[in-house]
This record gives structure tokens, C-alpha cells and sequence, in this order.
């Protein structure tokens, strides 16, 4: 009875997770002080942002850490757990220190979203769910913020729920999208708990229940006269469904005074349809009614619509934003950067591989963003270690760490941190914000990036840079452990 | 904080059952009998069958079905729903009939997956939860099955929790992919709540972690010498990660007399790794080491590692699984097929639609497989109306719905009802199978279809043909409403 019961969220973790960390407290590694980044490798879509999501579900998993007598109990029938170990999980809570990029914030490929400062365990069992997480909501917002931008202006309302892959992607999908500029979304619950405004008015259904499409109508907007949108394509739109609305529309809503209405189309060929649905709307002295179209829609299917000179007021987008269809993996990764010796020294880490684009930029980073003061547009951002700090009253010379000799000298800006606190020793140090906040926050932050990064062909690669001492570090753990 | 409360999933539904619920209620409707069927259109990844699943989740759904004072409370916030239909909403629970193709069962587009027969509010509601589980469920387990095939008998274990969408993605994904074959996943809580077994070892964080790969090794065989694993691509595959790995299979392994171990590779060029990782192990010894391989697998790359002659024992397959990544929507749609009226009666209703695709197939159906009573393969699918019986004592004559020249006379055959009884008056009447008997009961279905609809490129369509009874109905609904 899933729905029945409280689920903790801490046993939705790797396995490995686990059997590392039992490792860990065997050997005498569970208070080591580790550092791990979460960052993604690509844009999804080859798009040139994406925007970073997900990290209130993190922290109420985090807040709400912890191993019930249950858990312990499956974990030992698995006999691989020592009894110390078990007995410290009955305990466990998280101690340590994040950082992280605020939901909302555009973001770029090799960038620390979030980065865990903690004992070796702790560090270790964030991994799963800070992906799931950061990956799920980044994934939505990213794709949702491109149906947004696609629209132009118009509404794009989230109808997803029910090809959602589980209840999750559509409650929090919803979220996402509401983040990312959708105007609301067809999901009741997420309303109701995050405050996404839930809308809709009727299905198919509600057309075949009744003697008549007309029938079917009346009763409607006999019902909701202030919220009567009408779906028109049940039987034939153009030859039933749009006069029959207007009949409505006109025998119903005119003799109350009432002027705002809809249709709604969700079949055929849209271009077409809503040119002709326009003309008729408008010739019956209906300019107030607007057109709402869905039917498997996304940012190519409407930037296309555009082209053809469709006549659409707002967008109802499913599947293919709730799955992120064109490309449905947000590639996070969660990896071990540095480690403390008993010093405290910060001792680096990297991860060489064959697939040079999985090797990581090691060592506990700093990251900025470097706004122009006279344009207020994003420059580059840019990686150095935690013990730097970028002086933005003077110039600074950066390079592309792929290309070394392309530089450019930055000039006028000002030199912003991506990351904030967000725990320390264990404890909340971030004030959340409301979803209107980071909605807000989010079209914001985007107007900070040139267009030449929004476009969908072919944008922009946004300069993501290494300070020389970044750099120079990563080029050494390179050659001494790449052999 | 979500995963602190418990949630009530009657209020994940689009916001439109809800608008069309209280008008029903408002208009007199809201006993009214009415016949819903959930399908689906077309198989993901042109592939020649689907994998029904999800019907256990919608049992949990149906069994919690309620609303609280809150979500009251909510519904009236939204000043769209009369005083009384909020009241009895207060009191609502499902009491209708539901029949629906047990999971596990290979499925085929435009045949009924779950049919309900209840008054229009209760109906209603379903629709959102009924698709997004089946539609999920259904989705995941028919691209598993599509992994397990590829991977030719070895073992396929689901590793995608941290790029799932979402929690519920990584839960109930791991349990689709379960039923439609593989071996574990790397999803700790599934394993807790459905027995999915977990299984993993370690990530190239605990190499890291160590002052040397080989002394990192040697921990964890000390430490799970019956379950060493070793992630041997952290540095160089061949140069350190195999020697490594031999050299600590030697000296812990050996002098405990263990054989049993593995290999883990995760980047680089698998084939031909797998196949110099083969010789090196063999040459020393430990043919009885087993390769494992991840880094975003699927069936088609899994097809071609065979053809390039890989030496591989199992697979780790992630995003591509958890996500369906080739095709991450299942297209399954809920749809009025007939109402009750006050007699009675049984009138049958179709939606029509501009796209000829989404044309549904009226009425209360009984959907029949023909199985061969010699081959013990599946002929074909046959949708009847209610009230017709199949005699499989004698021959029968199908013919295809699309192109009705197409016939075939059906002999020596078993007719079997795909669909089974789940809920009679609201109450729950299904005995729900475990896990692992909807796992077998899934092989044995798979097994019931011949070679030619399992094939990724091109398969076979399976028929999926009407009465002449339903044809008739269908198609004198057809003319009637078509214009």
C-alpha cells in the first residue's frame, strides 16, 4: 500500500551507497571530511543553458534523514552490514556542509550545482538522491523554460500528469515547470501543495456524455459563464464544434455581459484550425475568445505553428514536457573532488577516465559569475579554488581551460557567487524561498544570458573558465595519475 | 515537506475531472453509468509488443480513494464547486466494476488494458492515476523487456535511480523492470517494499578515497570477500584497474579458496576491454571472474557489443532503462466507450477525431486471445462486444478492421479473456499475485509469442481484429457523428 504509508526516503539510495559506507566505517574512513560536487556534463537538447532545479526536495530529504528500526532490520537480513555499522545508522543524521546554485539560476556544463562538505558517509549516501533530485527537476525546468520561450509571450499551461513517468514527475514535474515560466498546470495536487495553479475545464468525455455537442455546451457555461472554455474538436470542429460554441457563447454569456471565453483544440491540423476558428470567432463579434491548443506539442511544434501564422492565445503541453521527450536524461553526476588530511589540508581528488569528457575538475571550487556593470548581461563564469577570490574593482585575464590560448580580459564587471550556504554543520542556514520567488528569480537570471545562448539551433557555448591555479592543479593530478 | 506526510493521491487528477465531476453532479449525471476504456495507440520504439503493467498501483490508488477535510477545503478555495458536490465528495468511494489485463501480460495498441464501468463522477476521477500508472509502468517494463532480450540471457541489472524522474520513477521503475525480467537494481527501498533484489558494490569514489587503487581493492575484498566486485576503470582500465583487481583476487581470494568474483567496467571502449579484460583474467586464473558493464546501455548498444564479440556476464543499464530514453512516453489514452441508460441499456459512444489515429473503438468489450493448441502460440487478439461469446469448439473467420478484405479462418484454438476481474460493486475481487509470480507469469506470456513480433527491427504486426458485430456498431457510428 504505497500511498498508504509514510516512505522514508533516506532507503532511496544505491545499494552501494550502503555497502561503501559500511566499508568506510570498517576501515576507519566514516569521519574523514570528503568533497563532492554535483554537476552535469551537457546541455540537454544542445541547448545553451539549462536551469538548475531541484534543491527544495533535497533539503527535505535531508531534513527528514534518518534510519527506522525497519530499515535497520532489512539492512541486516542482507548479512553484509557489520552490527557497529548498524548500530551508527540508527543514529545517523547529517552533519556537514553544502553549497549549492539556487533553484531557478541558469547553468552551464562543469559547474558545481551543489557540493557536499561532510564526513566520508554522509558525503556518500546524499549521492542518489541529490541526483535523482537535482537531475529530475533541472531536466523539467530546462525543457519547460524552452516550450516558454517557443511560446513567445503566450501561456504554456503543464498538462503532463497522466504520461508522467509516476506520481513524483507529475506532482514535482509540475513544479519544475511553474519554475521555468509555465503559467499553471493541469495537476490538481501540485497546486495544492507547492501552489502551481491548477486549470482546466473539460475532456472528450464530457462532450460524449450528453444528447449533443450543443447540449454539452450550454450545460457547460451554464455552470462555469466565467470560466467557459470549450473543447471543439469532439465531432468536427469547424462544421460542429466552433458554431455550436459561439451558439453557446452568444445564448449563454452575451445576455450576462460576460465577454472573456475559449475554445480549446486538441486534434488535426492546428495551423489550419485555429486560422479558420479565428476568422469564425471573430466574424460572430467573438475577439475576446481565445484559442487554446494542445495535442503533443513542444517547443519545435510551436515555434512551427508560428511560422504558419497560427492563431493561438495558449499552449496546453504534455508529455513532451513532463517526459522531456527530445531528450529525457539530465546527466548529473555526484563526485568525490577532495578529501581533508588530519590536518585539514584540502588534498584534491580527480577522476581520470578513457571518455575524456567524464574526467572532473578537482578540489573544492569557488564559482562566479561575471556580470557586466554596463550591460547587466553574464560574461563567464568561472572556477577558482576555495582559498581564491576574484577582485572585480580591476581586470582579469581568463582562458578557455580547452583551449588555453583564447583569452580575454573582463573589464567593468562584477564578480557574483553562484553558490550559497545552505547547510552548515548540519544545520539549515538557507532561507527558502516561496515557488513565486524562484519563478521570478528564474525570468530574472535568464535576462541576464544574450540571446545568442537562447536560441535552440546551434547557440552559444557559454565560457566556463578555470583560474590559472584551478588549472595548473588539474594538469598535475592529470599527469601523475593519468599513467 | 513531502516526504515527511502522508499523500493523498485522489488529489493527483487533472484539475478537469474535477470541473467536469461537479457538472455531472450539477446536471443530474452524477449516477449515470458509463464505461471507460484505458489503451494505447501504438507500441514504443516501433517494437512489435507492449508489457501491460501498473494495475498494482492502481489497486492502492482505488483501495485509498478519499478525500480529506483539506482537500475540501482546497476544492472550495477554488470557488468553482457547489457546496453539495463538495459534501459528497466528502463521502465519495469507488463502487463500480473493473476488469483489467493482468500485469505482465504482452499487449497489443487499441485493446482495452483496464476497463471501468462506473457512474460518471467515480469514472471520471480514475482517469488521471489509471494512465500515469499504467502509462509508467507499462512504458518501463516494455523497454526493459526490449534490454533483457538484447542481453541474450545475462543478467540485466536496473541501475538508474539517480537519473529517474523523480522518486516514484526510481521506486515503481525498478519494479517494472523487475516483471519484465531483469535481475535486481541498484534501488535500495524497491528492494524493501517489493523485493526487487539490490545489488551493487562500489563507485569510483571509494577508489578515490584510498591512497592507492590496489590498496582500495584489497579493503573491499577483506571486507565482502563472497562479493567482490571491483570498479576497475577509475585510473586505466588495463594498465592498473585489471592487474589491481588480479593481483588482490590472488591475495585474498585465493587462500580463502573463493572463485566467485567480478569485474565492473563503466567507461571507455567496452568491447574491446571486455575482450582483453577476458584474456587477462583467463591467464590468470580466474575464469570464474565475471564482467559487468555499465555507461548508458541499452538493447541496441547491447546488440552491437555481441556483434563485436564482447566478453560480458551482465549488465548494468541505467538512464536509457529508467527513463525509456529512446521513446519515454507511453501513449496510453482513457477513453468514454459506452453509457448505461436508465433500462439499462448499453449505448455504445465513439470519439471521433480529424486524426483517423485517434478514432476509438466503442462499447463494453470482451477482449479474447487465440492461442494454437498445437503450437501453443498466440494467433491473435479478437475485441466483442459484451454480450458475444467465442465457441473455440469450432473454426472461426477473422478479418483485419482496417482493410476488411484481409481474412483468416482460426482453427484448433484456445480463446482466452485477457481481461479479469478486479473489482465488482466497488469491492476489490482480484487475489493479487507477488512479484515474482507476475515476473514468471510475464516470461511465460512472452514466451506464448512468436520470434517475428520480438524482433527490434520490423517485427511483425500482431492482428488485433473486431467482431463483425462490434465492426458493424462501429462503423455505423462512424457515419452517423462523422459529419
Amino acid at each position: 500500500m504505497r500511498t498508504d504509508e509514510k516512505l522514508n526516503m533516506t532507503m532511496l539510495c544505491d545499494f552501494y551507497e550502503l555497502t561503501m559506507s559500511n566499508g568506510y566505517f570498517e576501515c576507519g574512513y566514516a569521519d574523514r571530511i570528503t568533497y563532492f560536487d554535483a554537476f552535469f556534463r551537457s546541455v540537454p537538447d544542445k541547448g545553451g543553458y539549462a536551469i538548475a532545479a531541484g534543491l527544495e526536495q533535497l533539503i527535505d530529504y535531508i531534513e527528514d534523514l534518518h534510519f527506522t528500526e525497519e530499515d535497520i532490520e532489512y539492512l541486516r537480513s542482507r548479512k553484509l552490514f557489520s552490527e557497529k555499522f548498524l548500530e551508527y545508522l540508527r543514529n545517523f543524521r547529517f552533519t556537514g556542509d553544502i553549497w549549492a546554485v539556487p533553484e531557478g539560476t541558469p547553468m552551464f556544463p562543469k559547474e558545481p550545482i551543489v557540493t557536499v562538505r561532510a564526513r566520508a558517509i554522509e558525503a556518500q549516501l546524499l549521492e542518489t538522491f541529490t541526483l535523482l533530485t537535482i537531475n529530475h527537476q533541472s531536466l523539467i525546468a530546462t525543457k519547460a523554460n524552452r516550450i516558454v520561450r517557443a511560446a513567445n509571450g503566450r501561456g504554456v499551461m503543464e498538462f503532463g500528469s497522466r504520461r508522467a513517468q509516476g506520481s513524483s514527475a507529475a506532482i514535482d514535474g509540475a513544479r519544475a515547470a511553474y519554475i521555468a515560466g509555465c503559467i499553471g498546470t493541469a495537476c490538481t495536487i501540485s497546486d495544492q501543495l507547492y501552489g502551481t495553479p491548477a486549470l482546466g475545464t473539460m475532456a472528450h468525455a464530457w462532450v460524449q456524455m450528453f444528447s449533443s455537442e450543443y447540449e454539452a455546451f450550454k450545460t457547460y457555461c451554464e455552470l462555469y459563464p466565467t470560466n467557459a472554455v470549450l473543447l471543439v474538436d469532439t465531432y468536427n470542429t469547424l462544421k460542429s464544434g466552433i458554431p455550436n460554441a459561439i451558439r453557446v457563447f452568444n445564448e449563454v454569456l452575451k445576455p450576462q455581459g460576460i465577454t472573456k471565453c475559449g475554445i480549446r483544440l486538441d486534434s488535426g491540423d492546428i495551423a489550419y484550425l485555429t486560422r479558420e476558428a479565428r476568422k469564425m470567432l471573430d466574424d460572430a463579434g467573438w475577439e475576446t475568445c481565445k484559442i487554446t491548443v494542445s495535442n503533443s506539442l513542444d517547443e519545435y511544434l510551436i515555434r512551427d505553428l508560428w511560422l504558419q501564422d497560427a492563431k493561438i492565445d495558449a499552449f496546453g503541453v504534455g508529455e513532451r514536457l513532463i517526459t522531456a521527450k527530445s531528450e529525457p536524461v539530465f546527466g548529473g553526476v555526484y563526485k568525490l573532488v577532495a578529501v581533508e588530511d588530519e590536518a585539514g589540508n584540502v588534498i584534491p581528488k580527480i577522476k581520470i577516465s578513457e571518455n575524456v569528457g567524464k574526467i572532473t575538475t578537482p578540489h573544492f571550487k569557488k564559482v562566479y559569475r561575471f556580470i557586466g556593470r554596463d550591460t547587466h548581461k553574464a560574461i563567464a563564469d568561472y572556477l577558482c579554488v576555495h582559498d581564491e577570490t576574484v577582485d572585480d574593482s580591476s581586470t582579469l585575464e581568463i582562458f578557455d581551460p580547452e583551449a588555453t590560448w583564447k583569452r580575454k580580459v573582463v573589464y567593468d564587471f562584477e564578480a557574483r557567487e553562484l553558490q550559497v550556504p545552505i547547510y552548515k554543520d548540519g544545520k539549515l542556514v538557507y532561507k527558502r524561498p516561496t515557488l513565486d520567488e524562484i519563478r521570478k528569480y528564474c525570468a530574472e537570471q535568464i535576462d541576464t544570458l544574450w540571446d545568442e545562448y537562447k536560441r535552440f539551433e546551434n547557440p552559444q557555448t557559454y565560457a566556463v573558465d578555470l583560474s590559472q591555479k584551478l588549472f595548473d592543479i588539474k594538469q598535475g593530478l592529470l599527469h601523475d595519475q593519468g599513467n
